[in-house]
């Protein structure tokens, strides 16, 4: 099989790009399968746009390098070496050189310093085209991080009961994270009553009360390094307000419309505009305060994202989130959250747990 | 008392630095408290040389900058807003910015995009120094984080036997790191026979056999945000090659001899040398192939780096690791390390658990 840094070499020739240098994080993992870790030593993958790529590393990680089982020549420098003389050396001449968009800013300033007649530009441009669309073994990879957050949700009655708190919820969760099979939690969001009007709230002291929507929002990272996020939302025992049940179904029947809706061929924004018609139509417009949704992969949020704006046409095997919401300030919010993979035919949903309002008695 | 990021603004002045631009992490928590996620949506930190901060937030994190407690002005920005255009209308005529070390570079490329006549610096030089010095109330934060990595060290007899797996071992240890007060697990090493040989080895599914020698390197982040870092040499059960134990006593005199020896007034570089000339005297010299030690605090890796060529004379309340080892390729490895703080007088040994190979039986 064509290595994926092969495919990066044709992208950027095309765009008149002579070298890429990716540091740790999930642009190199895609690349190459290697894990590496953000430590302050540099490791940076340097892929020139023709001929063979190299792997820096410090000594001390070389063995992890070899270990991860990647087949590229691997340059290691030692304790007391200046690795950027190693990288500046290596890739000097090159007038255009990418770099990955989350390498540290320091990284960055120094390689300006030392390549001076460099022009810098961002590799996102190359690498989030190709990890924007998920091979088979990608979506594999999310299905079974979706099935594994299905499987949290599922427990969510062991846990959720007024005369609790969020933060105690929270962290059954957590755990029940770890348990489905997650090597980490990435985020616990128990947003219950006026809390779940922030969408970004996580857990508080609150006690939830009898009859409290609340807003469970969570997602881990799996041994593959593909995330789940999935949001469900429940009633803690009781009845929750009149008002809050009739928005509930307007969101539904916008969530469920944007999935009826989404394929590949349409665009990103066209997706979103179709759930906030359908909000906006019942009076509820100014309460969707946030984009539909977001790519999913290694990252939890990467491309594409489905916001007003983004004319990106969806490819097959394009995944991302599907996450209208809406948001009552002191009084109540609901989001209903699945990762979905476009296909040319419609959707392949991942999450599968029931969308209604959920009464926990 | 004088904020922080009033102290940043004085040094800012002196090197004639115009302002500085913070994104998430481990800068922004200690400039402001405010631990932001680092999200795709834009969170920056603006610190004119003298006048008022400003901090710049997305509509969505508003109540959660707000909720932090901050006492700064927040302008929020709306979902299809670009926030780089604000920024860069409210620094419009700088000459010299400053940008956090961790900054993504995708950031920095689109700053030097829109602001072109400005010259951007690394922050870190001006952050560092000041995070490096340990004011009262971070060191009992270190304390603290240490006394719990302490207690997960001391429960090692519970989990590390001959016959289980380090995969095994570590997952024990990952749960008590949470059970004993930490938010994260950081890291978990357990190097046994041949892997202790590998300083970065994390777990494996090698099977711990009797008298092999066990490094176990172990930290993680409490809720204060500061970070914990212990590493202590077990033999699960009968007796340890007589080469390693000799030569384990050696690296026992070196630790000790340069926790004896550092205080403030001596320069990093120093420390190292003192334990690397006890280890060379012995002839193990070239068996301890890394630095001494690394500054620790809201990261676990920060300044100052204990290492040869880094003349940083020990300030009072300077927190960081002395950790020497020895690395026999295909037999086993053994590091002592323990957290400290620099006094005028000496070091606060933050550890305390015993420093001997520990023999489970």
């Amino acid at each position: 099989m064509t290595p994926r840094w092969a495919r990066l070499q044709r992208a950027a020739a095309e765009r008149g790009i002579d070298a890429l240098i990716v540091t740790p994080g999930a642009d190199l993992r895609y690349l190459t399968g290697y894990d590496a870790k953000p430590l302050e030593r540099l490791t940076a993958f340097l892929v020139p746009a023709s001929g063979d790529p190299l792997l820096v590393v410090p000594e001390l990680e070389r063995s992890a390098a070899v270990a991860s089982g990647v087949d590229l020549e691997i340059v290691a420098w030692a304790e007391t070496d200046d690795p950027f003389t190693l990288v500046a050396d290596r890739l000097a001449g090159a007038a255009r050189i990418a770099v990955d968009d989350h390498m540290w800013g320091i990284r960055l300033l120094t390689l300006q310093d030392r390549l001076p007649s460099t022009a810098f530009t961002p590799a996102g441009e190359l690498i989030a085209p190709l990890r924007a669309i998920k091979q088979p073994d990608e979506v594999a990879a999310l299905r079974e991080a979706a099935a594994a957050i299905d499987r949290v949700h599922a427990r969510m009655g062991d846990w959720l009961r007024p005369g609790r708190t969020e933060r105690e919820v929270g962290a059954d969760i957590a755990r029940a994270i770890v348990a489905e099979g997650h090597v980490r939690v990435d985020f616990v969001i128990v947003g219950s009553g006026p809390n779940g009007a922030s969408p970004h709230h996580e857990v508080s002291e609150r006690v939830i009360g009898v009859g409290d929507p609340v807003v469970v929002d969570i997602g881990g990272t799996m041994p593959s390094g593909y995330c789940s996020d999935s949001t469900r939302n429940y009633v803690a025992g009781g009845a929750a307000p009149a008002a809050y049940v009739d928005a509930y179904a307007v969101l539904l029947a916008a969530q469920e419309a944007q999935r009826a809706y989404a394929r590949a061929g349409v665009t990103a924004e066209s997706i979103d505009e179709v759930g906030r018609t359908i909000l906006r139509n019942s009076g509820y417009g100014d309460l969707f305060i946030h984009r539909t949704g977001h790519g999913i992969g290694l990252e939890t949020h990467e491309e594409p994202y489905i916001v007003a704006g983004n004319r990106t046409v969806l490819e097959p095997g394009m995944a991302f989130s599907i996450e209208p919401g809406f948001y009552l300030d002191g009084h109540y919010g609901a989001r209903i959250e699945d990762i979905v993979v476009a296909t040319d035919t419609g959707l392949d949903v991942l999450n599968q747990t029931p969308r209604d309002l959920l009464i926990l008695d």
